[in-house]
């Protein structure tokens, strides 16, 4: 399937707006994907006005495309509406353990990618921003999420501008195993790292930042520890405001 | 976009099995789509053999697919690989912490969602196994998976014997917010639920059940309080056991 071997991520966005019926459209493809007994615990918050936007916008490390794309999409793990439905009913609901965090957070994510390939489809770009998660709780109070809806991820959409070249990835190889998963030897890694480290924007991080090579520009400049557990801290407190039991 | 609007989940299969380029394909396609800083933290675990099936089976709560189905994918949150590469590099890298946890969620299922648009578009049909999450340490053993590779979810995926109706699905609107969530009232939430109460087809799992209503052979029969606490704790101590951190 071409388009979604042709998957580019889109960072820079034209000005023409999605029209409704398209957007409803994206959307509906979203609502078809598989979800956890089909209790559809999700919610999708619409940003397409410019005050949403700025809100929204530093709490995304003011990436520009926040401002740029038309449209944002924050896609929430949503069990509010299901548990009102079964207060309705006299029924008793627990989604509070780490099981359905991670239930949610799955049928969330598959939403969301079926929105992308659907987007995709009819020639739109996308982004996923995964600075939602270190920014849940303000997030939450600007899109005036209630109690037991989750931002899990956001979706920059809009007609490309620039579309780039397409990014590399390990060898399949070295993502499939077969029937049982086989270690990998220090050769091994070296082999399949290689095209990776040998990229010339891959040189220019390590030049840029200083370090002796490009493993060390993920761990000591792009994911470093400290933000690490800042974020994971932060966002297992607001699920433990939330009603979330970790234990 | 026809494909995705018209997604059923396959749960009988034909003998037929899939060939080894169509297979590839589909996973290529798989890795192609948006993950995190392009770190490709995820492994897939493909299984043939009627012998890893067997095992696998139960653990599947003994889902008849597992052993129908040709081709089962064990979609996997892999920290390993990358920590060996960083290992090899002097690299200090650090994914203990929630944050990561749901970023390897994410990007599982982003992976797991394009391969089985990819798979449909093939004709081939498939189902998630929400199964994988009840039992990862279990199906960890079979898989041979190494500290750091956590099982996120599992596709079974074939030639469809039989393609069910589509199911039901909530109204897009109550799904979907415009710029800000506008919480539910209780004859939102009746409205919304009408159709899916008044299926025949939840009119007689209320029977079977003999339960009041819909919500109640969710949360009694179905969801069970007791049954999430107890697979949530066996997933947390599963993650903790391998160096994951919850505060």
């Amino acid at each position: 399937m071409e388009l979604l071997k042709s998957h580019r991520t889109i960072r820079r966005y034209q000005l023409r707006s999605i029209p409704d019926d398209l957007l409803n459209d994206i959307l509906e493809c979203g609502i078809r994907s598989s979800n956890t007994g089909n209790m559809q615990l999700y919610s999708i918050i619409v940003t397409t006005s410019n005050e949403k936007k700025a809100e929204l916008s530093p709490l995304h490390f003011n990436q520009p495309m926040v401002m740029e794309a038309p449209l944002l999409l924050t896609i929430c793990f949503d069990v509010n509406r299901f548990k009102n439905w079964c207060l309705e009913n006299s029924a008793n609901v627990d989604f509070s353990g780490l099981l359905w965090l991670l239930n949610g957070t799955i049928d969330s994510s598959i939403l969301a990618q079926n929105i992308c390939v659907a987007a995709e489809s009819y020639g739109l770009g996308i982004c996923y921003l995964g600075t939602t998660l270190y920014n849940t709780p303000e997030i939450s109070r600007v899109l005036h999420l209630p109690k037991g809806v989750i931002p899990i991820t956001t979706l920059t959409v809009g007609y490309p501008e620039i579309v780039p070249e397409l990014t590399d990835r390990l060898p399949l190889g070295s993502i499939v195993h077969f029937e049982e998963y086989k270690n990998y030897s220090a050769e091994g890694i070296k082999k399949m790292y290689s095209f990776k480290e040998n990229l010339e924007s891959s040189k220019k991080f390590v030049e840029e930042n200083r370090k002796e090579n490009l493993a060390q520009v993920y761990t000591d400049v792009r994911y470093k520890s400290a933000d690490s557990q800042f974020f994971s801290r932060k966002l297992v407190k607001m699920l433990v405001d939330q009603g979330f039991v970790f234990e």
